[in-house]
């Protein structure tokens, strides 16, 4: 996955845990692999799966101690069931996190606006999570993604021109307010590292933030935020592993 | 180790890599155990060595396929010599990085002023290492270490008042500077996350991007900037291990 927001995810999971001192922080093994195959590649039938390499990161958390395996990477949640019935360590779900945070962003919340990859988009992940919550979806078109979304992603993997990354951001999210998103989900992880000006005309809902607030909930209280059962998990100890 | 300091080097090792898409980044392995004994308290004799915890987490990253470890601690680098003789993988040194660099960003340099925890204090490991390159190590005395340094490790550490650490640290840095200091090096990996307002008064030397900066540089190229001999490992995968 791409390693800049594996290191966002990481400070999002210190910024989440209240500590006094040091020891209070918890145990975390990342797996950073930037060798997996293209998720969204993969998903549009141009490239080889990723479950196979994320399986093997998975094995290896397992066995450096993780007991909650969060993966920051939207797109890979196409392939969750797949990865989550080969293992018996649970993975948190952060499309349902975050989608579950921007339908009870206000009580009012009717219209919520998806900023994601293509391979996201064409799964379908967060329009589907949304009508579930009984609110109403809304993504770019097929040339916004293009042009807007999927040209911010690649700046930001590449760690190049991120100002004209968050143009692009801020011109996506003022394109789905003014379709009537009430708030806008940064639905992949390279996203939320550019999106500070587009959260200044409409709330964006950062679902790198979300798994974080989840991974540490879970290994602390041995709750996820209600986003999904908690009993399928014994937490034997307070470990979290990061694909 | 602080959890904080090991996302910001996570950061650097991104950073440094120059990539032109996702896959050209390199796999790291992440152990972060906020668990390990307090290294300064060990080195004050005040509480129980990290040695054993540490090497369980060498062994943990070298399980998980690291090839070259690195330890974004600098406090835990008086206990390198140990932990070396112990495992057959190469720890960088991140004491002689930074040294090696404060030394030769000019040539006239002739005073090195560091800030750092009290146990690194203690043990002189970067005021041998000064004197070793024929630089004059500035540090500290007890009440400035105690009052400055000490206090703005602990805000960070903990996430809090970093505005206040941020003045900690530029009070330090400015009497380091007006002892006669032409650089400093920020030989504490918490440091470097609240040393901007320093580092425009005098340059800082950043030993946390030093680290990363080798880190990357062995795994690419075999070679972690001269600092010490390259003969001692072979690269057999491109990864490498974060304590």
């Amino acid at each position: 996955m791409g390693p800049a927001a594996t290191a966002d995810f990481m400070q999002k999971l210190v910024a989440a845990t209240p500590a006094e001192r040091e020891s209070d922080y918890t145990p975390i093994v990342v797996w950073s692999n930037p060798g997996i195959p293209d998720r969204t590649r993969a998903l549009l039938g141009l490239g080889p799966s990723p479950v196979p390499a994320m399986l093997d990161g998975i094995v290896r958390l397992r066995g450096a101690g993780a007991d909650v395996i969060a993966i920051p990477c939207n797109t890979a949640h196409a392939y969750l069931p797949a990865l989550q019935a080969a293992i018996d360590v649970e993975i948190l779900n952060m499309v349902e996190l975050a989608t579950a945070e921007a339908a009870a962003f206000r009580p009012d919340v009717r219209r919520v606006g998806i900023l994601s990859t293509a391979g996201t988009r064409l799964t379908g992940l967060y329009a589907s999570a949304c009508r579930a919550r009984d609110v109403i979806p809304l993504e770019l078109d097929a040339d916004q993604q293009a042009q807007l979304s999927d040209r911010a992603i690649a700046l930001v993997k590449t760690g190049r021109d991120l100002p004209r990354a968050e143009r692009l951001i801020l011109e996506a999210a003022t394109l789905l307010r003014d379709r009537g998103a009430e708030v806008v989900i940064a639905g992949c992880t390279e996203i939320p590292l550019v999106s500070g000006r587009a959260d200044a005309i409409v709330p964006v809902i950062d679902a790198t933030a979300c798994l974080a607030k989840a991974a540490i909930g879970r290994v602390r209280h041995g709750t996820a935020g209600g986003a999904r059962s908690t009993e399928r998990v014994q937490l034997s100890t307070l470990k979290e592993g990061v694909l």
